[in-house]
């Protein structure tokens, strides 16, 4: 039986493969996965609890969809200064079905999507099983800075999207606000869509600037977000997009065609979290800590490391270190010196590795370390 | 911006409809959504919110979906004397994701997928956006049976996969197992997929028989199952396939790039239901009772109702009470009487309505006596 042929293309996750590897050691530092070790608010996880523990509950009411839909919005309002209402919110199963879901509804078969390398591995799957064709813009040869300039090459009468993750997962880096409206200028009057990836929003070391603050390209934005990185709730599966409220039904439709319906209890406690614990400076100020510290000892022993903004990746090229590829690299990091990191192929950019800053400050000063003890072989 | 073609084709659910048509009054009873009113155990609740309440969670571990692997495949090799192991077993959000990723992992654009009518809605949308076929094979004329005879008129070259739903949803019929054991010996040799759709399978009244049950169409089986129904977890969105273990690498490539991983806690509580409440006799005694009790009641007012063997539904023929279609019928029984059925249109059969056994008795009852008050118009 012949499966789907963009199937063939797909490669195992790389991230997931390291990993993987690093459990074959004892006592392997992983800096591989971007999940959290910082804990979600105690407080906001036993209010969501209360709710599962005092009443049956079933599929995800109209109610509370709704409810959800409103929270997100006035969470956005007060802090963009945007207009949105509940018909521009859709709950999903955290980011990753919000992103297959807004691209199943946008694609059509040989459709293009744009996004730029490094970027978040999932895209292109994600891309591909949509019968989309992923085109990678390589932003490392242009000081991994976005600009109409480089876009305008690269579009086609066959673009349907722009993907923008931003804060940037792995590079750390921020979109300022002069970038950010440059490129809406410049694609303000295109017939395509800006997904804006902006799961990191919330960890951003000096300022963000969303594109929901630019109203002349509302008509054509997805915002993709979650409370997997902002409230370290991965495992809780709850995301949610912001779509142009005329278009939300065939967002919807896809959607539900695909999940049904969100998580009951994630959403209830996403609610609390944008109520009551939307404040996460802390969090944030904690991966900065750990970011200046560990690109500070990494640039002692020769990497460059990208100067971090936001998110908790560190990318750091590593060619004055070794001149093995990404993959081998990674591979021998784990192998000599127990540190599991993701080699930058996985990105799309080789010659770099990325590091979560997922562990505390002590545990990544020990894995520095031991890098420090890599021969090149 | 145009969108995917495929959302073109797709209606609204009627179901949903039916039950947003029923808000609009004051006291109706609801017998549209499938959603159990039956508790959760509340012991099992318990036991997974402390897995919750002791730990702060990320991503599924690979250790505990492994474990959940283990768990679902230890209770099918238990029950069906079969031999899977973890390799066979996939967790999903849901029956939905399960059959949304099964299928998109199977189809290429125009693959024909063939469907019984009465079908579950959701069938046909998840196929035309996966840029599949769906093709209906009516079972009204024939009994409400399906034979390797009539299979055989639809099967073409581009046949992919053949979806049964057993118990199905919407008549609460269940394949004998010598109907089962004739189209097994009929599709063994085919080039096409089964996709058996058990998710109602605890919820049989005299016997249930899986598609599991035979060895010589394993190589083409697709499972789904879940735990919404058996045990009234519909808000949990957990649910699983079962696949042929040379293939499941390929089943886990689409999943995860549509959700990342399932939800933890929603595993966590899985493993539970599977390992110490796997009995739900009591719910499905339940479940029958309430069948046999509105079956003769709607009998007394002239409905023919078929025969339900399993799930919870009555899939009720109500042309010698009524001439209009079944939409026109099933909106005019909530205006007139507040009680809201869907319409068999919704599951492609005209002439029929569907009735959720998923409120007590006296409610049913209740809400038969308001239909007896029915008068056409």
């Amino acid at each position: 039986m012949e499966l789907n042929k963009a199937l063939k293309n797909l490669r195992p996750s790389l991230i997931r493969m390291l990993a993987e590897e690093g459990k074959k050691y004892d006592n392997v530092i992983s800096l591989a996965i971007g999940d959290p070790d910082i804990p979600t608010p105690r407080e906001l996880v036993k209010e969501a609890l209360k709710f599962a523990e005092e009443q049956h509950f079933g599929y995800a009411t109209t109610a509370l969809v709704e409810k959800s839909g409103t929270v997100a919005a006035d969470f956005y309002n007060k802090t963009y200064n945007t207009n949105f209402t509940s018909g521009n919110i859709l709950f999903n199963i955290g980011s990753s079905e919000a992103l297959t879901s807004s691209i199943r509804t946008i694609t059509n078969p040989g459709d293009e999507i744009i996004m730029f390398a490094p970027f978040y591995p999932g895209y292109c799957s994600i891309i591909e099983l949509a019968s989309g064709v992923p085109v990678v813009v390589d932003i490392t040869e242009n000081d991994f800075k976005i600009t109409p300039q480089l876009i305008e090459k690269y579009l086609t009468p066959k673009t349907k999207a722009i993907i923008f993750c931003n804060p940037c997962n792995p590079t750390g880096l921020v979109l300022s606000y002069d970038e950010i409206k440059s490129i809406c200028d410049f694609l303000k009057d295109k017939d395509l869509f800006i997904i804006a990836d902006e799961i990191y929003c919330m960890i951003n070391f000096s300022g963000f600037t969303s594109f929901v603050q630019f109203p002349e390209i509302l008509d054509k934005l997805i915002v993709i977000n979650s409370f997997s990185k902002s409230h370290s709730m991965t495992g809780w599966r709850n995301g949610y997009s912001i779509v142009p409220k005329e278009l939300k039904q065939y967002f919807s439709s896809t959607s539900s065609s695909t999940i049904a319906t969100p998580a009951t209890l994630s959403l209830v406690a996403g609610n609390i979290a944008l109520e009551k614990y939307s404040d996460v400076s802390e969090t944030a100020a904690i991966y900065k800590e750990r970011a200046k510290v560990v690109t500070e000892a990494l640039t002692k022993l020769g990497y460059k490391v990208i100067d971090s903004q936001g998110a908790f990746y560190l990318f750091a090229d590593y060619r004055s270190i070794s001149k093995k590829d990404s993959l081998a690299f990674a591979l021998e990091l784990v192998k000599q010196v127990q540190v599991s990191v993701v080699p930058g192929i996985a990105f799309g950019t080789e010659g770099y590795i990325r590091i979560s800053l997922t562990v505390s400050n002590e545990k990544l000063l020990e894995a520095v370390e031991r890098m420090s003890n890599y021969k090149e072989v």
